[in-house]
């Protein structure tokens, strides 16, 4: 009998769930458009529907036990099992999801953020198997952060640990749209690269292809291949973009002194561009004691399921949690 | 048979020894002057003594089981039990500190540096009892923390986690004898104050006692009893003070989200006018989910004997750990 869990990615675009062996191994897989379920209750019975759909199709060829359900959600609140005030879903306030989902299957159903998601994914079936202390940083449209210390993610005592992209690199810095100034997801993202792109256009007269871009053409992918070519803009803007983020994992470094941090989601796919710059900058910023120590990794998750992977992980670690 | 821990505090002026049971009463305790020892085995050899002249004093009235030896002491690392690289001991390089002491007891012993020692005295004996995730600061001459998650306390992949001190809390500012610049340490410490007092004399025309002190004389003490009594620039300096701990503070609340932050020594004691400001400037850096949660609370260890206790401490927590 297969063991096999349930991840759910819950984005503000989309939805995906897939049913996932131990090993990793997505058996199937599906997804369908978060906001066409205005009202939340049509959401959870569409899921619920789906879940059953995957698990009834498997079921027919192999003998398979559904151990728990997992979901990486925006502002997602492990203890609570809800999600709070996540400002890129069509609902509003406080939703105890776990809690409608427990209404359908009586099995562990676990949900937190989709950093913390991608954090356990990493520790179960990545790059920091055995690892008892890292950090996964995702950079995608904003930057989230999961944190691993002792073997076990940090969720804080209220559940919302590891926000680091809402820590100041710079005081006085870039506007957020959290309402602080200087927060490291306003340099250190996809959203980050591009202010960054448009603060070097304007502090420099290289030539660039991207002076025929407008701000809402951008993207981080347009601009590691400017980079790629030799575009000075891009290449200034990819340095700088690895220094603050290089300034920030030393601090990283300092609170918690991981074994290595993992980058993981869209930019950190630029690959050396950003990772050598990026170590560089973190040397030169730890204390001595720290340095030539620490590692800075792609994740070792395959990308295209990354983060229904990081949903299912979260069974695997419940479970291994329960046994204590 | 009561049970007790041997708590060491080792200092680059005095080496502290208690023996403590495990309500945290300090039965009998003694000091002796570190750098009398200007070899390392000599300094062995007196620790040695001094243990087994208190455990045999206290043995002739009471009937006592030595459970385990704790220490505290500047550049501990948990892991190896050595002191690396501390610069303000007589002892150069690396010392294998537990291993010399093994040679004479075949009991638990345990080391790591003395803000460590503090966080895991305050959840054995003081405030902490019960919190599985907070945050010790140590406000002295530098500035050192313990961070605790999930019941557990931090010490990262080589030992030496929790190094808030040496954390940017401003990009080029302050020069820091650990050769970065803008070091919480620099602002946030009784060193770090004496240089905001001159930094305050220098900006402000306000008339002020201070003014007739040399560098060298000001103690941080002296400032509370200034800004106590009114002067201008002896609350600018504590206004200023607060404000980049309450930053710092809001920052360690987005990487661990911790249920209280205690700060410790010195500088903690000035009460009120650190702690308030301190509160008001990190809830105005803390994220919407992070605000109003946190608590900021002085030591709930005895001063007298805090570095003692917390470094017996640590055996208490270690017996725990060794259980599971």
């Amino acid at each position: 009998m297969k063991q096999v869990a349930i991840g759910i990615d819950l984005g503000g675009t989309s939805t995906a769930v897939g049913l996932v062996d131990q090993s990793g191994h997505v058996l199937i897989d599906d997804d369908f458009v978060t906001k066409d379920f205005q009202d939340f209750r049509d959401f959870i019975n569409k899921l619920h529907e789906v879940i059953d759909k995957l698990y009834n199709q498997v079921k027919e060829n192999q003998e398979i036990e559904l151990c728990g359900i997992g979901i990486g959600a925006p502002n997602g609140n492990y203890y609570r099992g809800s999600i709070e005030f996540a400002p890129n879903l069509p609902w509003k306030g406080i939703l105890m999801f776990v809690e409608e989902l427990k209404k359908f299957y009586n099995i562990p159903i676990v949900l937190t953020n989709d950093a913390n998601a991608a954090a356990i994914g990493e520790m179960i079936y990545g790059g920091a198997k055995g690892m008892k202390d890292f950090i996964v940083i995702t950079l995608g449209t904003g930057l989230g952060s999961g944190i691993v210390a002792n073997g076990k993610l940090i969720y804080g005592a209220d559940g919302f640990a590891g926000e680091l992209g809402h820590t100041i690199i710079r005081h006085n810095g870039r506007f957020c749209g959290c309402g602080l100034q200087g927060c490291l997801e306003t340099y250190v993202s996809a959203t980050g690269l591009k202010r960054t792109v448009f603060h070097m256009l304007a502090r420099f007269s290289y030539p660039s292809d991207l002076r025929d871009k407008t701000f809402n053409e951008i993207t981080s992918k347009m601009v590691a291949e400017a980079a790629q070519q030799g575009d000075k803009i891009a290449i200034e803007s990819f340095e700088y973009t690895a220094k603050i983020l290089g300034q920030k994992l030393a601090e990283a470094v300092a609170y918690t002194s991981p074994e290595a941090i993992f980058l993981f989601g869209g930019l950190a796919q630029a690959g050396d561009i950003l990772f050598v710059p990026t170590k560089k900058y973190m040397e030169d910023n730890l204390l001595r004691i720290f340095k030539n120590k620490v590692k800075i990794l792609p994740s070792g998750i395959p990308d295209q399921y990354a983060a229904v992977l990081g949903a299912s992980a979260l069974v695997w670690a419940e479970i291994e949690r329960l046994k204590q």
